[in-house]
């Protein structure tokens, strides 16, 4: 097993790309912290390389004979690390999609916080969707905030990037329908039956979906504010239309 | 009108300390940053003072000359900002509890994640609950990230810290319905006739309610998981079980 020491190794420095858009895009790679998430990658057969830092005890159900490790000193681990206090385990993990049979979708439209697009991907799975598209202006998935609020949901749910103008069509000539949230003439979401084939589209954390991708949808459905609240956070919002879609 | 320029003025020291929990209990006072929370301060009629950078244009429908106004050199404004880029805008608000009768309660048993707390007020006021109480472990509410997540709803929201153990069986008293939420012995909500009178607990982000306080609730319920995730965001969770309640 190496062990690196040096901060200006070579290798710490092919890591650090992965901690940037560009760098993940141009080796179909991302970077996952913590036992939980690292676990996950493992589990779903996406591991590259499994990273320790040395005062890391590996979790015991690891086969560590079977993977390629990589030791590193703490201080050095400490440069990986997007937390405030790391555990002192990271993986390289590869970029693979996701095979799912499309029945349950969440299509996002510009959704631009971080810990919103992980949320709503780790609320997707629980929810029983299969997939969640996401249209340009949307966070990258791959970012550390967005990998960390997931949860690992990342590893179970079809995460793929589209032209939402192109893909919803298809979608709809694909027996889906499309339920797209809106203020104005739209239909609260508890009188609405939804159709078993759903795409649920979530827009824009402050201007919502955009009209050009809104007059691509079947039907308008919106969450009543009761209270004096402007409007409701996009993941809560997401996570009430999806578990009643779910679950009605 | 004043105006600092100076990092080390006095003022600044006061207000720097309002960053602090302790000095929001010394004073019972918080401060506010950015335009929307500023406006939701004055119309509740909370402001103390109000703080503004130099480049900042006020929002045309305060009446300034009605109110202390303090302006700042853009650097010191700096000082007091919490946000990556700041609108410059700040005030100094009283901390008086919002009088709601109680009816639609969101009780917090050690939320941790100020993110966390902030949305769950948010949700809490857009779905018609009118108090939220706080169990001790619980973050504290006027902290700048909670305030900036309750996106304005820390002003029409009775948010109230509490000790649980004491207040539960008030408010079983006074006619309240307890649910707490729980993996296990609990009914699934979608199942659960909630009553009109509710207080619905919610519980640390990975541990849930402490057994001690489900001892004291008259249901426990929860949300399937559909997929593969392995639980829900807890913001998320207390969405779906407050729209339920609301609109069931």
């Amino acid at each position: 097993m190496t062990k690196i020491t040096s901060t200006k190794s070579e290798t710490i420095k092919r890591l650090k790309r992965l901690m940037t858009k560009k760098g993940r895009q141009e080796t179909g790679q991302f970077l996952v912290e913590g036992e939980h998430l690292v676990d996950e990658a493992i589990r779903a057969g996406r591991l590259v390389q499994l990273i320790m830092a040395e005062s890391y005890a590996p979790k015991g159900t690891w086969r560590l004979e079977d993977m390629p490790v990589l030791e590193l000193s703490d201080h050095v681990a400490d440069l990986l690390s997007e937390t405030e206090k790391t555990q002192g385990v990271f993986a390289v993990v590869k970029m693979t999609p996701v095979e799912r049979k499309m029945k349950k979708v969440l299509v996002l439209d510009r959704v631009q916080d971080p810990g919103n697009l992980g949320t709503m991907i780790r609320t997707a799975d629980a929810a029983g969707f299969d997939t969640v598209l996401l249209g340009k202006g949307t966070v990258d998935p791959f970012n550390a905030k967005v990998v960390r609020a997931t949860q690992g949901s990342l590893f179970h749910v079809n995460v793929t990037s589209v032209d939402l103008l192109e893909k919803l069509p298809e979608l709809k000539e694909d027996g889906f329908h499309v339920y797209g949230t809106a203020l104005s003439k739209a239909t609260s979401y508890e009188q609405v039956a939804f159709e078993d084939k759903v795409a649920l589209v979530i827009g824009n954390e402050a201007q919502g979906v955009h009209n050009d991708v809104l007059s691509l949808c079947d039907t308008r459905v919106y969450i009543p504010v009761l209270g004096d609240a402007e409007s409701l956070n996009a993941a809560v919002a997401a996570g009430i239309l999806m578990y009643r879609i779910a679950l009605q």
